[in-house]
């Protein structure tokens, strides 16, 4: 909204009328065909909304809501896989216009777990890692970032899990460490748990490397997935933080409704969020 | 926006916390299931979208995306059905939650058309006829909008069209006449014959019967449909103008672009527009 705002002002200086009359003709400053170039958040997937999905499928379902960015999940791309492998499903991805960006949700129950994780983000080319290591793998993680300069964002869960469920209990353990350790803010498990969504953007946002952006039915710890915009989650009011704080990291929907049928839920989400920020 | 900018304010008195803090968790004031009701414009498709899909389709196509209300097109109930057909078809959408509100785009060439279109609109049992009569038929049809009290809302479709290529086409030749007969205001055909959206809404707003809900990819004559959002027309402007005249009349999304793959594209528009409606 802002950017219309300030379009309308310059011209209508320009112009002489009075600023709230739009221009005429309502044409927006583009060349009308897919100008998501310009806006605020650079959106992508999670790919975990593509669990029952192969990689040709993924990318023409993403090429058909216009959205390019992916975070990769193993089942297209398994942690052990050969450089040739990684060559391979990256092609792919490149050769369908998706730019693969991050890879995860990766889970780390042991160091082993860790370097493998790591050694895999290295050689898919990837500057993140979107994680989940265990409390006493934290310090061990870090020492990892520093040694391959790859961030990682640590994912919360929601209620259910048992580390973290909330965003707070990443940050709590992760505020102090190097500045590369950070949050992957997953909105929905955060509303479930009951986080103050503007408050945890506002505190945490230098840790704030990614975000999963998803619309759940209540805040409560039982609520539903649900398409973006019929939910409980106010995206106006999240948007409107996201841009205070001058959030330039990345954003993922992860929808996980219909799993089976992702298309119309994720075009749905896709529309609504990129009115929200028209 | 508004609606949730007054709820914050009246909340924000009440707690006596600064105006521009949200309320703690952005649970939006709703059960946050299908919180339509509340939406400023109350969405319907326009039939036209249907044409390579049966009535079952379209029910299940309108459930997915949770629009209710239908401009019925003549092949999904022809203009000489007998009432046991109408009846069997309106039951068919009633039992799966759609609400067929208006028939059309209903051509008239002939009195004897204008007679047809006018007992199946009684027969049907709406109160509106999205039409299109020739110039030479006007004053007969709007002695059948007096005669039955059913509405006419003529649409405007585009430059290369001879009869009411732009809204301006419609309005010169109506506005004297009988309150009842309007406009139904076609935002995709009116933009490409370089219509000034604003000012035709602001003009014309008691008129104004009926919008068909689409957008293209420029403000010229040449210019293709494309996904809500995606195109050259800023709803933003538009939502405001139909805010600041108190529309209140009905609005239907017309998507003609994947034909045979209509569901996503509706989808992606109808988040667009809630969000910008939001």
């Amino acid at each position: 909204m802002s950017t219309r705002r300030k379009f309308i002002q310059s011209s209508a200086i320009a112009l002489s009328i009075p600023v709230s009359v739009p221009i005429a003709g309502f044409a927006k400053n583009s060349d009308g065909n897919n100008n998501y170039k310009k806006e605020f958040l650079k959106m992508g997937m999670a790919g975990y909304t593509f669990v029952n999905y192969s990689i040709e499928q993924t990318i023409e379902i993403m090429n058909r809501v216009a959205i390019n960015n992916l975070s990769v999940k193993e089942f297209h791309l398994p942690l052990n896989s050969t450089q040739e492998k990684i060559d391979e499903v990256l092609s792919k991805f490149k050769n369908g216009g998706i730019n693969v960006y991050t890879v995860g949700v990766i889970y780390m129950r042991s160091q082993a777990d860790v370097d493998r994780a790591f050694d895999y983000a290295k050689r898919v080319g990837v500057d993140m890692i979107v994680g989940v290591p265990t409390y006493d793998l934290l310090s061990y993680t870090e020492s990892k970032v520093k040694e391959y300069n790859i961030r990682i964002a640590i994912h919360n869960h929601g209620p259910e899990d048992k580390l973290y469920p909330g965003p707070k209990d990443v940050y709590e353990r992760i505020h102090k460490m190097d500045k590369r350790v950070g949050l992957c803010l997953d909105i929905g498990h955060a509303f479930r748990a009951g986080a103050n969504l503007e408050k945890v953007v506002i505190d945490y946002a230098p840790r704030i490397f990614d975000l999963h952006i998803k619309d759940v039915t209540a805040a409560k710890a039982d609520a539903k997935a649900i398409e973006v915009g019929r939910g409980a989650i106010d995206f106006n009011a999240l948007i409107a933080v996201l841009r205070k704080v001058g959030y330039n990291g990345s954003c993922s929907i992860e929808y996980e409704k219909d799993m089976k049928d992702v298309l119309p839920g994720i075009a749905e989400s896709a529309g609504y969020l990129r009115g929200v920020m028209s």
